[in-house]
């Protein structure tokens, strides 16, 4: 396998983009991709989509995306792992060119979600969980969520305050950022007096969905020292898998599969937790990072929490976590969110992140989920 | 780029399963997939699936699936590009085991189709189609299909009863085969007179819909020698799209995508449409097939049909067609067609086709397409 570089990076601001469709974000992200990478064509198209058969009746968006942005009649295809469909686009690209059998790869994250509202809108995005033992029955991905945060509460013996640490950092980060969906900040205190959506789950806890998309160009590390000043190179991709419903797991507290993939990742790059200079993790729900933090390798059980009460994940920490916002302040547009999180750490390590810039950046770990951890993927990218 | 074989198959039948879930079909072919391959584990799942969204409310299958057919936490995900969606999974397969990153790949193409039936069933096959300037205005493939074919009459100054020879040689070889959906024989003279799904396209011209699951295990040719008598090598794997809008196209009547994919396929290869012993086309429509024997380099513009009236498809001419009865006849289960083509044409070239067997067949050719030539993959397996 020879390495690869991240050449290229472009984005659309997160939220309800009323005026646009799905296929007028990819092409605008796809856009400023290619005028960040100096490049006119590639060779591939990989596109991370969660909903678009679900929220608007739209698939075999690969024909569909390189047609409306002008690419030609090259390859293309989508990528599906829930909301982790964005990393699993971005590995593909990344095996694509890794292998020789691709020169530069064009990998999109893109998700429309206001195509759909309301309740129909929270039915659409059941097709991520168990359709038959979840989904059927009423049953919301929050609501999982908050029964999973139930259980770790009980377990540790926590009060809810104890994770207000995560949501305060994502709104404080998020209100640095040009492309966040949210830019307010959370006042310490206010986070366990939010409006429930499932309780424990507030308003202040879970990421909110939002439209948006971001897109990396990928070539060889070889040919990248050509093209930019500061390629970043992926030095890992790791993906692995759980039980899709959270019942079928003999003990929820453990994400199995960010555990696999995130020892896969630190391997393969000959690294360890304490050379990670940010981690942008799948910060969905504020139960989903305390758990992300302990199965990564940061954290033991039960102690994922405490790392955001001692204020040691902010812009100037040891640790810091969701530089851009995350998924609760950037937003989460589903399927995009894998590529957002690439464009960001990207920006992170070429130093051009203004106010978000986590000083002295050098390896970026990225954490893509699906569900409650059934999918995930860990990159790392380094310079 | 190491180079990769096949060293084990699985399928169930294609028709109405009603009695089996999507997970249920995909557990089974998986199962006879591992007893071919005497094979206990691999270390990633690439599906291809194009309608679990819209038929079963059931996306993230990487997840359900590794996990009900006891995979454990593997890497999983889902490929998807309309009708094309087991294709792009073999390719996906094919490039993680041609890289080096991953050592044993399982590509499974699944499609549980009567999940939803009658006119629901056709507006959700509808997302594979452009949602904003088809879908939305009442236009179904078939229609399209329709368009394109009476199009094609008139420019080339043909009869209906011209297309026949290819719904007849795929019912004949269908009829040989206890995998197909569709086992009876149509006589000479009664393709014309069928009744008309949408003029001038038939019930005897228009591939059927149907259930089902195959799947083929990948791993490195070297590794291959070890395990198997007979490993079947791919030998080329190439993909492209065109416009997803039939509308959209300035020459319809030409294949772009089938034409781009095919001639790199061949020049990957080292090989020459003279030298293919049989070809798996998507035979979703006869005209469909007209094209893509045109655009692959098989015939010149408008002498597609011409090769089918000459009976030159047949079993044991020189270019035989879907030789386990291609869409029409074995039945089109949308995201797996492409992993039933892999499987039906590692079985000729082990020489264990049976009644369907194509005497002395070295090299295959695979095509597998979405929409109207949307996107299209060409793989070519040889021994």
């Amino acid at each position: 396998m020879r390495p690869v570089a991240i050449v290229g990076i472009g984005q659309t601001p997160v939220g309800e983009h009323w005026s646009s469709s799905l296929r007028m974000l990819a092409a605008d992200a796809i856009h400023h991709a290619f005028q960040d990478a100096s490049l006119r064509q590639v060779d591939s198209l990989y596109i991370g989509n969660a909903y678009g058969a679900a929220f608007s009746s739209q698939q075999q968006l690969g024909s569909l995306v390189a047609d409306y942005a002008g690419l030609g009649n090259i390859e293309a295809c989508t990528l599906e792992a829930g909301d982790a469909s964005g990393a699993a686009a971005l590995r593909a690209g990344y095996l694509a060119v890794a292998s020789g059998a691709v020169e530069t790869a064009l990998v999109l994250g893109v998700e429309k979600s206001t195509d759909t509202i309301g309740s129909a809108h929270v039915e659409a995005r059941g097709v991520s969980l168990d359709a038959d033992y979840e989904a059927a029955h009423g049953v919301t991905l929050t609501a999982l969520a908050a029964l999973l945060m139930r259980r770790y509460m009980y377990e540790h013996g926590l009060p809810l305050d104890a994770f207000e640490g995560f949501s305060i950092n994502a709104h404080a980060n998020g209100a640095r950022s040009e492309y966040a969906m949210f830019r307010n900040l959370i006042k310490p205190g206010r986070f366990a007096k939010a409006p429930m959506i499932a309780d424990p789950v507030s308003l202040f806890d879970s990421a909110p969905d939002g439209d948006g998309a971001a897109a990396v160009i990928l070539t060889s590390a070889e040919r990248a020292a050509d093209l930019v000043a500061q390629p970043v190179i992926i030095a890992a991709s790791a993906a692995a898998t759980d039980t899709l419903a959270l019942q079928d797991r003999a003990d929820m507290l453990h994400l199995k599969a960010v555990q696999s993939s995130a020892s896969r990742a630190f391997a393969q790059a000959g690294l360890q937790p304490d050379d990670v200079s940010f981690f942008e993790l799948h910060d969905a729900y504020t139960v989903l990072s305390a758990l992300a933090l302990e199965a990564s390798g940061f954290a033991e059980r039960g102690q994922g929490c405490a790392l955001a009460q001692s204020n040691s994940i902010g812009l100037t920490s040891k640790l810091p976590l969701s530089t851009f916002g995350g998924l609760k302040a950037r937003g989460n547009p589903a399927g995009a969110t894998g590529i957002y999180q690439a464009v960001e750490a990207t920006m992170q390590l070429r130093g051009i992140a203004g106010a978000n810039q986590v000083v002295g950046a050098k390896v970026g770990l990225l954490q893509n989920l699906g569900g409650l951890g059934s999918s995930a993927y860990t990159h790392i990218l380094r310079v």
